[in-house]
């Protein structure tokens, strides 16, 4: 499957790594290319400049948002959630129409130091936002409650037995991602929160997660237990 | 163990009915007894009045939040988190201050129907409110995370073997608070987040929470599951 990955952070490094090692055709997305292969320097301690990680994943490939978006059947948003919208300007609301737009983002602002706050909350959500400018787009807020690590590898804890969550208007493209996260990840208990409003659950969920993850260390995810 | 529960509604009644049930002298607080006690209609479907509640638990003592705050060896506030500094108002620092204050409160403003929105998030909580504004109140931000009937009875769900979290400055308040959580009610798997600003999380929370309860209905809870 032709795959665009819209983000070079830790987020789309290891998503794209993963989508390509299991045979699918993946462009990574960024701002100006020629400026992110220019940088060499670690993006953050144990996070590769993306020049130094693609050298080692050569099957990807990396091109500007748009090349990313037009290539994609279906495209995977891994930005910073403050940048998201930016990023699928460049993209071109023409390569995103009719398309399944996997949103992970989140609003973290880390401009106050650790944790940080929300950018958008409460009565809006980063999802909300991508689905108002891009009516087109087939939007579902998906992954984003848990590390990348976890992402693409539910089984590292308990089994898999925990849970990632799905938002979005169009209900065949959420049954879709949900097919696709089992096939790619092996994601086995996804919950359908509803439409794109409950991604500010989600998104919300992050400052508990932050807290969580300074006890725990990243990989780790919550499970729903019911009566 | 002398106990003051600000607040009436239903998280006031379940703490209350199952702390007086095993034992405890309760105290419950209230705005205004009188008014409180005139009033017979349900207050939403499935929660009784209180005059019709207290009717049914006699153990359980009514009075003024300043009169269950002074009664009140340990005080659970259990209000709607929007009038959560109004009700400790009118309870009185002097008869807050040395205590462990449990704030169970959620600062959900349902003015704009359901879902409800926060009356305050992401750069506050009301648990840090709380604190800042009693300084000498030991406040603990414990039970916000679960419904009523889970808040007393963890073990209805997989035997116990879900989470619940403890936010708060004082250490030796979070640990009497975890072992109370654990001889009144059961629970054996409660994480310490933080100091007080990790209310946030566990408020900031509740929006996930609201979207898995119309999903699951209201008892359930999260696991955190590690690696």
């Amino acid at each position: 499957m032709r795959i665009g990955v819209l983000g070079t952070g830790m987020v789309g490094q290891v998503l794209a790594g993963k989508l390509a090692e299991i045979g699918n055709d993946v462009v990574v997305g960024t701002r100006d290319v020629d400026a992110l292969m220019a940088r060499r320097e670690e993006q953050r301690p144990g996070v590769p400049a993306f020049a130094t990680w693609v050298a080692q994943h050569p099957a990807v490939r990396v091109a500007t948002f748009a090349g990313a978006a037009e290539h994609g059947e279906i495209l995977l948003l891994a930005t910073s959630g403050q940048v998201s919208l930016d990023a699928l300007r460049l993209a071109g609301a023409e390569h995103l129409a009719g398309k399944i737009l996997i949103d992970v983002s989140n609003p973290l602002d880390f401009s106050g130091g650790f944790p940080p706050t929300l950018s958008v909350c409460n009565t809006d959500s980063v999802g909300e936002q991508v689905q108002r400018e891009f009516p087109e787009s087939r939007v579902v807020k998906t992954l984003n409650t848990v590390n990348a690590v976890v992402m693409t590898d539910p089984g590292r804890m308990a089994g898999g037995d925990h849970h990632l969550f799905v938002s979005g208007n169009d209900p065949h493209a959420k049954s879709r991602v949900k097919e696709l996260l089992s096939e790619w990840f092996g994601w086995r208990n996804v919950i359908d929160l509803g439409d794109i409003t409950t991604a500010r659950g989600t998104e919300m969920y992050l400052p508990l997660w932050l807290r969580l993850m300074s006890v725990n260390g990243p990989a780790f995810n919550i499970k729903v237990v019911v009566e």
